[in-house]
């Protein structure tokens, strides 16, 4: 198996940052502006990506756990193939004036193209989970920074 | 082991991202402004971090690998513990208008913290590479996007 891993340190306080992930509302100001779904363990999220109104992808996720100011994960039930029942996890923690932010995207079968792209897209992601956090602006996605021909 | 993978694509020409992989006064343009060396596979080269005069870092690395206009490769031969015997490469190739660049840095030992934080500057530094190729301008450290407290 194969792991994105990531970590960025944000200058907010760690329960301003787990609301950015434990809610759909929260998610759609630096992921994807179009997420919908639940807010509860067990619950169901779905994540829509777009491009000048055409479809990139749809995106559903279990919600695995929510520990309020310490972590969030969810497990990828449906989506591109290389991303069904793979896991997503964001561990928080108070350090100084940050909360640092240990993101994992786990159990990639192989390391494919895809992966790499994917591993890139997430870290400017969490920038903009990071920026969201400091200037109360994030870039989501049709907004998102684009990292090459894949968007 | 465990690997750090990324891909960005590059609306520039294949060689004018080659040179800034193969020389250091290229990588002095995106990742690092204090870089010196070789650019001859055997060679070495010296990459140096700093803030406002303070030392974050020196890498020192071999060349491996130069291909002209597919493939660099670089081995860690001195900075910290994590990275010393890892190694770095960037496989090129033409797709339509862009440049696609494979990044792996390979051969961690353990999935440490400082891998997380790693994965997310490269992402930063390769979006600094894309930057250089599309506009002429990157942002080597000590200019460099800051993802968190180390910087």
């Amino acid at each position: 198996m194969f792991d994105i891993l990531h970590r960025v340190g944000i200058k907010a306080a760690t329960d301003e940052v787990y609301k950015s992930l434990a809610t759909p509302q929260g998610v759609s100001r630096w992921w994807t502006t179009e997420t919908s779904g639940d807010d509860k363990p067990g619950g169901r999220i779905r994540f829509r990506f777009t491009d000048h109104g055409r479809e990139l992808g749809v995106f559903d996720m279990r919600i695995l756990e929510l520990h309020p100011g310490k972590r969030v994960a969810w497990q990828v039930t449906d989506g591109p193939d290389e991303w069904v029942g793979t896991r997503v996890s964001f561990d928080l923690r108070q350090e100084g004036d940050f909360t640092i932010v240990l993101f994992r995207h786990e159990g990639w079968k192989e390391p494919v193209e895809f992966m790499y792209h994917c591993s890139t897209k997430w870290a400017t992601f969490l920038m903009s989970l990071k920026s969201l956090g400091e200037t109360g602006k994030g870039q989501p996605s049709p907004h998102d920074v684009k990292v090459g021909d894949w968007h």
